[in-house]
Order: C-alpha cells, then sequence, then structure tokens
C-alpha cells in the first residue's frame, strides 16, 4: 500500500477534487489549499503568490520567465520564485516522511521522484470538458474558456520545465495518468485506490 | 464498455502480455502478431519487413530515416514504408469495425483516435526493469539490455513521430498510461479491465 500520492493535473481536469476524494476514501491527508497556507506561514510570502507562483511560470517561455523574474530577489540573494520553490520542497518532503497524504501539483512528483512509497499521478482531459468544467467553476470571463486554459497549460509547462528539466505531461514520469474526460471521476477515484493497493 | 482497447507500449515493459492477459479476460480478439501474418497475405510483404518496418524507424532521425527508406518505393510510387502504413491502417480500421479486440501497438493509438469506442493505453516502465525482462525473454547480446533499449526507444519515437506527427508516450494521447514496473502485471490488467468498464 502506497502512503503518499501526488497528483498532477491539467487546469479544469479535476484533478484536485478526484485527489480529495482519493485522501477520503484512504483517510489519508489532503494538501493543495492546506501547502499554500502552510507554505506562506512559514515563507512570510503572501498566499496569492504562493498559488500563482508556486505552479506557474510568468510569461511564455523559459527566457521570458527568467527575464520576469529576475529583478525580484529575497534578502538571501534567491529570486523570490527560486525561494518560494526551495519552501514548497522543504514542505513537500516532510509531508513525505509523515506519510498518508495526497498531495496536489507544485512538482511533487519530480521532487518525491525517487521515494518508493509514492504512487505518482497525472490526470489531463480533453479541451472540451475541460472548458465546460471551468465555466461552470469559475463563470465567463472577457477571454474564451479554451485560450484561459491554452495560457495556464503553457504557464504550466514552462514552471516545471524550468524547476524539473522534465517535459509535463510525459507518461514515463508517472505511475498512472489518467484521462478524466474519457473515464470520468469516480472511475478515476476507483483506479487510483485500486492503484494503491 | 469499451470495445476496442489499443495498447502501445515501451519495448521490455510487458505490454504485450498484459494486453494478451487483458483480452483473454474480457473474451476479445488479441492482435499482434496475428496482424503482422493478416497483412503479410494480403499486402505480399514479409512478416519480417512487417514486424520491423511496422512500428521501427530504420535510423536515428527522421530525415535519416526519410533518407534511409528513400529508395525503396513500391509500383505505386509510393515507398515501402509508406505502403506498409497504409496497409496496417486499413487494417486497423477494419479490426475496430468488428470491435471486441485488443490491438497492440502500430499507431493504433492514432489511427483510431476519433473512435468513442476505443480505450488508448500505454504501458511503460523503468529500465532497470525493462533491462531484466529482455533479458529473461531474448537473452544476453553483444550490446548491453539498456543499449538495446535505447535504440528500439529512439526507433519507435521517430517513427510515431514520423506517421502521426506526434510526441510518443505523451499522457495526453491516451486515457489511461501505467507503469507495469511499479505496479506489476497483474494490476495493469485488472486496471485495464477496470477502465473499460
Amino acid at each position: 500500500m502506497k502512503s503518499i500520492i501526488t497528483i498532477s493535473r491539467e487546469f479544469g481536469s479535476g484533478g484536485r477534487t478526484i485527489g480529495k476524494l482519493v485522501a477520503e476514501r484512504l483517510g489519508y491527508q489532503f494538501y493543495d489549499r492546506e501547502l499554500v497556507n502552510k507554505v506562506a506561514e512559514r515563507s512570510g510570502f503572501s498566499p496569492e503568490f504562493i498559488e500563482e507562483g508556486g505552479e506557474y511560470a510568468s510569461a511564455k517561455s523559459s527566457l521570458l520567465f527568467a527575464m520576469a523574474t529576475a529583478g525580484q530577489y529575497s534578502a538571501d540573494g534567491l529570486s523570490m520564485h527560486d525561494r518560494l520553490y526551495i519552501e514548497q520542497t522543504r514542505f513537500i518532503e516532510e509531508l513525505a516522511e509523515q506519510g498518508k497524504c495526497v498531495i496536489v501539483g507544485r512538482c511533487a512528483d519530480y521532487i518525491l521522484r525517487d521515494n518508493k512509497d509514492c504512487l505518482h499521478v497525472f490526470i489531463h482531459a480533453d479541451m472540451a470538458s475541460r472548458a465546460k468544467r471551468i465555466v461552470e467553476r469559475y463563470g465567463e470571463k472577457d477571454k474564451s474558456p479554451e485560450k484561459r486554459l491554452a495560457e495556464k497549460d503553457q504557464k504550466r509547462r514552462v514552471y516545471y520545465k524550468n524547476y524539473t528539466g522534465r517535459n509535463w505531461g510525459q507518461a514515463q514520469n508517472y505511475d498512472l495518468c489518467l484521462n478524466s474526460g474519457v473515464l470520468g471521476e469516480e472511475a478515476c477515484v476507483e483506479l487510483i485506490v485500486a492503484a494503491c493497493k
């Protein structure tokens, strides 16, 4: 029985909800918002900065990402984004030591890649299902949902590449990848729980 | 209940065996060697050419692939590799019409990408598990198993990219991706059968 589950997910795929249901089913702690709050408390960064800066690059390419964040240095000489990444890494490593938890996002799959007690999950869905979901959840905006999703995907991909050197969504980096659009939320929960055992 | 399962797999991941067990469990037809024989019968190509040329590029880059196959034209003006791809595509589309089958490899995931009655599966494993498996199955060779696997991976990646334009092993192209090295053969069979329902 794996005692740590990391869940990476495309925005709008329902990965967060699926992770929460898996945690409930297994009686594990669930870390998403809780992780943000804890890192905020320890680092002094605002929850808003952590929410956005802890998973998303701020511009469209790694070069632009580096340029955009270049001026933002904290007292120890690291960029604000790098310092946040280090804080998140430390906290995720501590969570893993405690075990029995589900951790959503934040490169936890990469940070815990050598931990044999982990099940690494990636959840994705087709554009239409994700667009429907974000409109239901966050409402309509000026930009089309497809455009919002494409931007989120791009920022997350750049952030992930920048800190891990890996390609986001490459199956070989996970133990289990699920298409929630085809399989449905409930089946995804069942499959993760089954794979965990 | 999905009536067609496509299985793409890394060489040495046990994907073929897993596919066969899934087919037995569901009472579905299994197409791997059978597909090669049928395409041989219809096209006049030798089973050996189909086995190698129907999934693997013959050199290390798409350019070299194009160059290496450039001289090999069949009577209708298509390259031998392209003609084989077309024969395979036709046959796979016919199989899908009949339904209740498991099809291993041969870009079936791409060929049947718009078929709603399909479950598309990708099976992979870490290098060490795959190396162990191919030595048990095919014995030691002059080249190390790691080198043999790296070459097979590269050739399959180039072949797939050449005919589909996609990156091989990208999670978003499948409904279910499984790490057989971590999950084990039997669990993979169970998860595929469960996802199919």
